[in-house]
């Protein structure tokens, strides 16, 4: 039932040339025009293969396929666009995997080897990542009901541009509207090293991980580098170091392997070489799977900030900007996934996702399935973020066996 | 001899008018329009007042007056850039201080009241604060041949202009030749608090404090911010962070006041919410009057890196960009200023300067004079920097002394 498996290497050979950086990863951040490359091949490789595309306001990218006039659509897909300088495999296999799972779907349907209640559709969500227009999963985020539309339009990059206008000359947003959607799927490398470690070949995602996301503002006095005694300084960059340095110790102190800390982005003002920081903006995450070790870290922190801003003699605002538990998928979904790999005689087991998906944003409104393949020794947003063939055709077998069972069948029936 | 007490305050305020911020400060960076807008002012000023005005290849606006045709000048000058969210005073108060000097040595010596072989000039150097296009000094740099013409020009700031546009259009490059020089006079605020401890209304600046500076490259790899287990991490931001403690931890280690240290510039990259940075450069300054606690604290820095990379997981190289130690100002100006000081019944004392200024250059090429008013707590590339309206007077009062003793014989004879 599946397309051949060297039609899919090929396919994704070809897909990672688009926006391919020398250290063998891409570098395709929403919008640019490496992102527009990606879609413009995308979208010609679903028409080859009988594929209607369409583009919502948010530039979701949707092909679909109608088997039963006028039925909902199971839909599949992830994200095309990357990190900068990320790897070949995040979010792009998925997509590649939903376009191949749901031609041969389709193919079987017609062919009468399958039966169909529901329409099939791929979708290529817009700018998941985040890196260059925050906030990240915006495309799932607008069509689920979390983000305005509107607010994603405005949102600007660094460099000045916008959603809008990136989108505008031919980045194609669109006026179609998302087909009435009976169920999701999305297959994803697992961006760990679990799998690895379980020798899993498949996993089926039970829930994400909980998480607290926190804008940490920094503020100062702006004085000369040089001159200002050390004693007068109101060291904004200096208070931001401390509080950096406070994000790992607050996971060193957590149970083992229970926390995931980080500071990634950082602005200061002014940025000059001689006159010290007045502000600092940084993001701080924490993720964890447990509610309770999430909620003592961030009471650790706000405790040690108290400390910092006396030492450091800056004021330090932790803004607790998201905030979820432990968010469950939904079980059929997880039940569904261990049939079909048992049947098709792939070691699978059930996993957490640490990061998110457009999947955590979808299965709060349709019946949703996760798949994970593994990714060696768990690196991602790096070029040499690695799945092997082999494990990247088991996830493609695997996801075409559920989507085939979806359309069959209603899996909240 | 002086002009009145009132002109110059009545200039300084309308000086400061441009680029003036809602805080009471100037944002002036160089090259921009705001100080396009107050060169252009300061330029008008000169000519009312008898000035020739002409700029060099690197922008340094000059204004002369010839007394002795043919005779080589006594120049006096500053900055009239700014650091973004500046004080009204760093530099500018220099500027305007030496042009109602000279303009009042021309005018004693045209009524007879004053001997003269030499001439007299002002110049406002281009780019002094750096803040905008590294390096600092960029003007008198050039001018006394520590930085090429052509590698000046070709400087980018951030948002990608170069000094050669900023020059070209209106900003003033001209092809003036700057003029002889016989010697060399500047006024600035001490951007310290020792005067104001001392009660001094003026200082003598016998050297600078000596520095160290150091561009620091944090080399880690790119990982999710969310799914990389922290033993896994070689995150260059946690590395950076570790480094600016450091420098504040040396400063701590070293005897009473007896070194400075800052990070004040920080560029990471991606700098993006869920990816952990791959890179972070940034400036480490260490300053202190004595050579061996430069190098105590370095050879301390370069051990504690060590440690650091290895706990952090990241690569640390610390490039020594710019060293020296203190640095003396010609005795024969310190006590020309000392004699004028006393005959005028002004309160001086000598100093060091922890800041560089444009005199740290000049210095070195002909007899040079330098001196400092208080600053009000010692604040600077701040806003709030103040210096009372009647330290600005004694101080433009001094300046018009020495000046006049200038031009009436040479420092060395």
């Amino acid at each position: 039932m599946m397309t051949g498996t060297a039609d899919f290497l090929n396919d994704f050979a070809t897909m990672s040339t688009h926006g391919a950086t020398p250290g063998g990863g891409v570098d395709r951040q929403a919008g640019t025009d490496a992102d527009r490359s990606v879609r413009r091949w995308f979208h010609g490789w679903l028409e080859e293969r009988g594929f209607t595309v369409d583009y919502d306001a948010i530039g979701n990218q949707i092909g679909r396929i109608e088997l039963v006039p006028g039925a909902p659509y199971i839909v599949a897909g992830s994200h095309l666009d990357s990190q900068p300088l990320a790897g070949r495999f995040d979010g792009a296999y998925g997509v590649l995997a939903a376009g191949h799972a749901a031609a041969a779907v389709a193919d079987a349907v017609r062919a009468g080897e399958a039966a169909s209640v529901f329409n099939v559709a791929v979708v290529n969500w817009f700018n998941e990542e985040g890196s260059r227009f925050t906030p990240s999963m915006m495309g799932s985020s607008v069509h689920t009901g979390r983000l305005e539309l509107a607010d994603a339009l405005a949102k600007a990059a660094r460099d000045g541009a916008t959603v809008a206008e990136e989108l505008g000359a031919e980045g194609r947003a669109g006026s179609g509207a998302f087909p009435e959607t009976a169920g999701y799927a999305e297959l994803h490398v697992e961006q760990g090293r679990s799998m690895e470690e379980r020798e899993l070949q498949v996993g089926f995602v039970t829930a994400t991980w909980g998480a607290k996301k926190f804008r940490v503002t920094v503020t100062g006095a702006q004085a000369h580098t040089g001159s200002t005694r050390m004693e007068d300084r109101q060291d904004a960059l200096y208070g931001a170091a401390r509080v950096i340095v406070a994000a790992r110790e607050v996971a060193d102190r957590a149970p083992y392997r229970a926390l995931h800390s980080s500071v990634s982005e950082l602005d200061l003002e002014p940025n000059s070489p001689v006159t010290l920081a007045r502000e600092v903006v940084l993001n701080l995450d924490l993720r964890s799977p447990e509610t309770s070790v999430l909620e003592d870290a961030e009471a650790w922190l706000r405790e040690t900030v108290v400390r910092i801003e006396e030492e450091a003699r800056v004021r330090v605002d932790l803004e607790l900007t998201h905030s979820w538990g432990q968010l469950a998928y939904p079980e059929e979904g997880v039940a569904l996934a261990r049939k079909v790999a048992e049947e098709r005689g792939l070691r699978g087991g059930e996993v957490l996702t640490v990061a998110g998906h457009d999947s955590t944003n979808m299965k709060d409104v349709v019946p949703t399935v996760m798949l994970f393949v593994p990714s060696v020794d768990g690196v991602s947003h790096n070029e040499a973020e690695l799945t092997s063939d082999e494990d990247m055709l088991a996830g493609v077998d695997l996801l075409t066996g559920v989507l085939t069972r979806m359309v069959e069948r209603d899996l909240k029936a």
